[in-house]
């Protein structure tokens, strides 16, 4: 959400954001979380972004999962490349959490997407992760089935809540506090528009490689107040949704544009940064129904230049999440007297 | 075609061919062929498979590519996997005539295809290989731009011809003489038929390896004249063509399954046999219309089981293309006195 | 374990097993299982690989993932095939229990492998899993903690058990009571005899697709005892070890082979099959070591032929460990009165 | 080469370049230029660069290949990633004439790499390619044999030529004239100094989209000299060099950071716009000597920090090359009086 961009004067690329500036800007998708801070040493928690308010499970979305640098956790890929959909809403959380998450998402999908006649046996739960353990006590996997439920149930249209909420609640990117950050960008095709959004989960960089609307401000900003003790291993997930039909494949190509959104802050996808990204549409959902032999859709035209402008708006839209989760990021200190600044607030 | 594995009382797989049991058999498909044999040492060629018989480059087939070794030198996977689409008939021939034959591919795509409003700038040929040159003087590079262009233009609906002809001049398999194979299944989904149809250039194996309905044959049939001199090195062109409406994800997924069929041949993809499967489907053209914004598509439901039975056509398909080939290549010498006998054939 | 193949004169390949023909034959690779089987609807459990005896977080072992058919749940695989190696056991089992099991392999790592003054804060579990539901109560999610612990604790070199015992409790191939498989090879390189082992858990196929060398018996056993009710979505994890020196390429490439033993089961990778093959070698431990800058390795010369014979390992080792979870596995009934007959046993 | 940047006081990153800043840099590397500009209607070339002055066929270099955007006509990839290597010199030129270039460059290597004892039968010739039309005469196909025999055996280590010179004759970015760029850092590890030499072929960008150090300088000269009719179809073939140690997968994970490079010129990978990047190391050389089973080799350590020193190195090559490019070339004109004007020379 750009307000506290805008504030700054600062306007992130050329094309026009939705009503919120967030990924529910997209139509049905919703979004929920958890925060969990508590004493000295926990922070962290659970994001979760629905891809519709209907049953998922069996009305699925088209999605496509990309690997920028897959040292990572994120679990679920291999069946979204495979069957070209989703079926879970996508949860976010820390690094060591991701299997208690994935247990929890397979007891709500159960609950909540099961129909009486049809017994589910085959789930496949998608969840990414960050490493928050600068400020939070990882090893302690402090998510517990009701956080991620809450998230779950809580979900809604609102704008998405950025900073340090949800699986952003310990997270640091160039060595500031960190966050969720979201962005939204509308695309015009033929008579109508439809919508790119975008949820962030950034926790990567050095300070001196922060960078602006192509200022180096990190470099400025390298001896101000960087936090003490070892820096954490770092990584970003990157959640793009649209409503913009699109095949399988159009939505690989749009998922290999989120890298240059990333480049844009100065990102450089260090070795230890695990990098997804996972791109669906809500245009054409895939029911779950064995009786069709044959769908029919509606995609984007590739040979049409209206691609290219999907592509801007997701290199867009994720160059402002990413700054958004920044400029929206409270300083906040956690386990061993660990500190963050933040880059807009005073400090604490 | 399995008339001749039928005369032997061979019969692949459980599903009834297409009325030729050649990848003709697929709605619009047609192939053409060149055959250079001349003198002692010169035994190569060229076979073309053109997709529809309108205008390939204007109405694109939907596409996908699939290495499964990927020591070989085919052209134009690369574009066939981003867009989906393959805009040129499929072109074989041998190792070091690919550069000459993707040129005067281009050549042929301007003179065939090429409108007189519409200048085209960009083109991407496919074309794959095999080595040759265990019967062949390969360095020779003996296909010129007629044999190109009279395979392009002799292409046609007729039963593929086999075994020692087109690219399959000079190729060998289990070290048996090879050639050109080809095979159809019928897949009925609904209240329709359709057609799965492969050809294939089978050029692979060692002779202990050859396996016929599970039969150990090249076992038996281990000392029996192998050739002198080295052995080439080996390589697997697979084409799948069928006409039931697929994805470009879902064309990758039958792709897959050719290896399935291949390794029921004995095959085990030996360090340098080049292995590529080559996937299309007639079912949607893609027009290259930058006007239109979104496109209309129909595909199979991956949900349906009909899917399985696509699977197991292509996989029987491949499996009798290669031995087809086998069973219709006759015996065959050629540079350095180099010969190849057949599976079948008397010898020479 | 070929012993049972052997009884019933069935000897797969033409290269000489290892001592006991299972994974355990690879130097130092452990396996260790919890079999839960309770009341009427639990039959379930866990499989553990172990690389090495020592600390394998620290001393990561070489390795490779690859996807057959993506239809399935594993996790770690993003960061095996970025950073080439894995740093936990291989944990198999359910579906619907890989959250739970790797929570609790990481709880395992944290006491097992962490050393006191190095606080580990990321660590990449591996889990795969085969759908158990026609047998078991999988929705339960039974393995708990103590199970993955026991499976893990008590890993040993003893020969693989086979059949019915850990993840492979509940699960049928070929409509076939099914369960754990092993096999191993022995590959001579210059003057030194390598061991490839696999371990596999075979849950796919209907029961005419079942192929004995070569013998089509599915088709003569098509109609004896099938089982009631529908059949469960199947899949097969394959885990292949060795102790040969091999770069990440060469691991793809290796596991790349596994779906030729697979097809030569009569597989033919059904639309619902996840299949997953993990491949590691043994040979040359990375350091988790940040203070060297270089590391030297010694891996196989793909330019030598040694490389075909390694390929031929795995795929004999493979299509045997599938025969012999058949020819191990005894008939088992399960939740809802299902019962699965046995490919060799007497029924129940 | 940065001299030019640096007389406009432009620095890009902050490691310091090579001796001459450019590819030559790294040790052994050759680079050779064929530039065929005649009449107005013909401006196009061919670039090589050579990875050593030995026979590179039978001392491969370790290399991989990466896509970025598979709408282009690169060949020779899936050999390089299968076997982790490159085994002819790599040459640019344009898209229609690859094929013709990859049949020279198979005549050059039996020239000039073959052994009189050990004919060689396969080549795996890697050619990548950029869409000159906007300029050239593309459909012409104007580069000959003798062009391409002139590159290579012109290869030198000479600082490279840049601009409008070989396969940069005829290519544009950001509707600027552009042309051949390069650039190199020198990466320290341990105590010795290593190299990252870049090379690339820009050929892609609208005005508005180029970035220089962050300045949104494009949109400033929107309205400058845009030259008339249509706009050609984009690409760029970056090429990475070093003599670093790397392993095949750690020369992909190099690769994979170049579109970070991209990124930051502002380059968006439109939909017609082919990105391929090709790395290599010339540290270890891989010897095609059947002979040997095993290879010692030594790679660098992941777990060190030093290979984001590396990521790093790379990303701000690719920067620096292809804003190299753009202030080297000088204005030209061409086909049907298309003209493009240069950032930096006065206009024609």
């Amino acid at each position: 959400m750009s307000r506290l961009l805008e504030e700054h004067g600062i306007r992130i690329g050329r094309m026009a954001p939705g009503a919120t500036n967030s990924i529910t800007d997209v139509d049905g998708v919703m979004v929920g979380q958890s925060t969990i801070i508590e004493g000295e040493s926990i922070r962290t928690g659970v994001t979760a972004i629905v891809p519709h308010p209907g049953n998922v499970f069996y009305e699925k979305v088209k999605a496509a999962a990309m690997t920028i640098n897959g040292f990572g956790k994120a679990v679920g890929l291999p069946q979204i490349n495979e069957f070209g959909t989703i079926e879970t809403p996508i949860l976010l959380t820390n690094t060591l959490n991701v299997g208690k998450v994935s247990d929890a998402l397979i007891s709500w999908v159960l609950e909540h997407y099961q129909l009486s006649d049809r017994p589910i046996v085959s789930i496949n739960p998608v969840v990414a992760e960050c490493n928050d353990s600068y400020l939070n006590d990882i090893q302690g996997r402090h998510v517990k089935r009701e956080h991620v439920f809450h998230a779950l149930d809580s979900a809604s249209k609102n704008p998405v809540e950025e900073g340090v909420v949800g699986a952003g609640a310990g997270i640091s990117a160039f060595e500031f506090k960190s966050g969720i950050g979201s962005a939204s960008r509308i695309v015009r095709l033929g008579r109508e528009d439809y919508t790119v959004g975008v949820l962030s989960l950034p926790n990567f960089g050095r300070r001196e490689e922060l960078v602006i609307k192509g200022v180096p401000i990190g470099l400025v900003l390298r001896d101000c107040e960087r936090g003490i003790g070892e820096h954490e291993q770092g990584s970003i997930v990157i959640v793009i949704a649209t409503d913009i039909p699109l095949s399988h494949r159009q939505l690989v190509r749009i998922a290999n544009r989120a890298s240059f959104g990333l480049a844009r802050t100065g990102g450089t996808s260090h070795n230890t940064s695990g990098e997804f990204v996972i791109a669906f549409s809500t245009a054409d959902r895939v029911p779950a129904d064995p009786a069709r032999i044959f769908l029919e859709e509606r995609r984007l035209n590739d040979a049409h230049s209206a691609i290219n402008t999907v592509f801007q708006a997701v290199i867009e839209a994720v160059e402002e999440s990413i700054l958004s989760a920044l400029f929206s990021a409270k300083p906040l200190g956690g386990r061993d007297r660990h500190q963050r600044v933040s880059l807009k607030f005073p400090a604490i």
